[in-house]
């Protein structure tokens, strides 16, 4: 662009105390796409990924008069934010505000977000634990705001169990089911990480501001906007394609029809994640979108942590259920507790030949469920 | 076998005065085979496919003795009914109860019972009208018997919509989900079917003995083991299959983890029948079994009549949402109630390039939910 250069030397000289000298450039020219572009454009994320963050940025607007049309589209979006202050200032404010940045390369960075391809998160800002992310299962719970006390308790009671079993219960630290989720896992001395939609810096909404603190104290509150963004309808939405690409699993707890965790849980379908929703009583409107979920996006139907963990695939083998045989089924069925049968009439009864009642009242017999008398056999359950 | 022929001169009276004279052989046939076998014998009907309900009662010891190992198993499982004086009585009996014998072959039969193989049932006895499965949908309503008042309110809720839409509700006469089922198609002035594990002249349980007569006034009551049988945990079993392959769609409204619904909903879904769910509070034991379903067997979550005949296929086109484009939902981030806005302003906080900002308002202008003011932009919404 016919501007000034986007990095002032006074934003490589707070960087350099903020972050230090390693990859610096790729790091302040991150922070550079961060407060240019909103979350998720597509162009940038192309353009970065052939380019690197720093070439990214260098001769934009000739690439743009060059004849394409694509890129002279989006150059025009970010003109408005081609501000060196703004680079400057939210290299100042991460500083200031003890924050970590995490590009792609970083030990840290969830490998998780290479699924979203160019519309990947340029950086990410932290607040606390930037390694929050890492080793643990990640299990993403949305859901309803306005939850009820039903949604609230389930959403405890898992993100709590699974929590206490070393996952990370990841969520978006809105009010109702996100809430309960983080909750739950810092009461069982679990690790949980809030993505959110404005600044790592913003506390929304404010009635969580000990929650925000307490979620940052051993996990983490992450933004891919920089510091001071509000967050807006279109933040959230991209907001929630990140719970769902770095979650292992994504679970709708509790939603309304048109709840925004349907976004998240199609995120997730979309990026083949597995997904789970909690039902609830057809007759709750706060679970219709779960029920939403399970039909047209075709979630798995979750009740507990162990179904979670099913989810995931990090569950032992599962216990069958042990059948009775068919001919187990007739000969009890042909038993009396009180009046004795012998094995003509049991095979009368039950359609079986002589041959197998006797076989399976063997069995039986041994089960404890039936029992030889003189007179013939009787059931004892 | 080295018995009398099973079927004595009297039965061949009774049945011509009862059952006419229309492929009476094949028709006496089948009434033997239902007094002979367990529902759903496999040798018996694949024996019967292969020669004719007639003929496969012929010459059954020879067949034995000359190396046919399965059926000589079968025969021994056989031979305690084999009793002229049973097929007399169980023909005597349907005449004397008025009932319909249907066979295969006869118009009313349901086709759909092919899908079961050598396990369909050899012969129907109705009370009540023969047709009631001819022609409508046919929706299997199942659930557990200790339904909680939620179960039988969206029982009777989608089974009432189903029925007065002209739909059969197909059910199992149960006390709880299955009598909530029934009685709401009968109040809706709709049809409804009941599929009984013993005779069709037993009412089981004893206090819906009302219900049956009024299912058998405009519907049917209808059972493949003769008049006078004791309904069995292995026929109950046997019945399901008859529910699961009869209907168009099965959905279970309410079950225990270990309800007989759960073995109807087997059925159902390898019968590759479309099977349906209705999920409940993951708090209720009784819903369990519909979560277990859902999960497990691939079931679709059902929370409506609509959601049951999109299952059936039998919807109209689903209604999809009006999605907001992307930039909408951007433009509309940015734009304040009382703030007006002027199009730099609004494309650098929807990071938007100004052409696209100005036709997105013109969008939002003529869908009202943004208006142009002197100063610039507000939202109206």
């Amino acid at each position: 662009m016919s501007r000034p250069p986007l990095i002032a030397p006074a934003a490589l000289d707070a960087a350099r105390a903020w972050l230090g000298e390693e990859r610096q450039p790729e790091r302040v020219a991150r922070v550079a796409w961060s407060v240019l572009i909103e979350p998720g454009d597509r162009v940038a994320g192309e353009r970065i990924a052939r380019l690197g963050a720093a070439g990214a940025l260098d001769g934009l607007a000739e690439a743009a008069r060059g004849g394409d049309r694509e890129l002279a589209q989006a150059v025009d979006r970010w003109r408005s934010r081609w501000d060196p202050a703004l680079v400057t200032a939210a290299i100042a404010e991460g500083a200031r505000r003890e924050m970590r940045l995490l590009v792609p390369g970083d030990a840290a960075w969830p490998e998780a977000f290479d699924v979203l391809g160019p519309h990947a998160p340029v950086a990410l800002w932290v607040r606390g634990d930037p390694a929050a992310l890492v080793g643990a299962a990640t299990i993403g719970m949305v859901g309803a705001r306005a939850a009820t006390p039903y949604g609230e308790h389930v959403a405890a009671d898992i993100a709590g169990d699974l929590a206490a079993g070393g996952a990370t219960i990841v969520s978006g630290a809105a009010y109702g089911i996100d809430g309960a989720a983080h909750r739950a896992a810092l009461s069982a001395g679990g690790r949980t990480v809030a993505f959110v939609a404005g600044g790592a810096d913003r506390v929304y909404p404010a009635g969580h501001a000990n929650l925000f603190a307490q979620i940052a104290e051993t996990g983490a509150v992450i933004a891919e906007c920089p510091p001071g963004t509000t967050p807006t309808r279109w933040r959230f939405l991209a907001r929630n394609r990140l719970i769902a690409a770095v979650s292992d699993a994504t679970i709708v707890v509790e939603a309304g029809a048109r709840s925004g965790s349907i976004n998240t849980a199609s995120h997730a379908a979309s990026l083949g994640r597995p997904l789970g929703a909690v039902p609830g009583p057809v007759t709750s409107s706060t679970s219709a979108g779960c029920h939403r979920v399970l039909r047209e996006y075709d979630a798995v139907c979750v009740t507990s942590a162990d179904d979670v963990r099913e989810l995931i695939g990090a569950a032992g083998e599962p216990s069958l259920p042990a059948y009775e045989s068919a001919e187990a089924v007739r000969v009890a069925d042909a038993l009396s507790r009180r009046v004795p049968r012998d094995v003509d009439a049991i095979a009368r009864r039950s359609g079986l030949a002589p041959a197998d009642v006797i076989a399976t009242l063997g069995l039986l017999g041994l089960q404890g469920t039936a029992e030889a008398q003189p007179d013939g056999w009787v059931s004892t359950v």
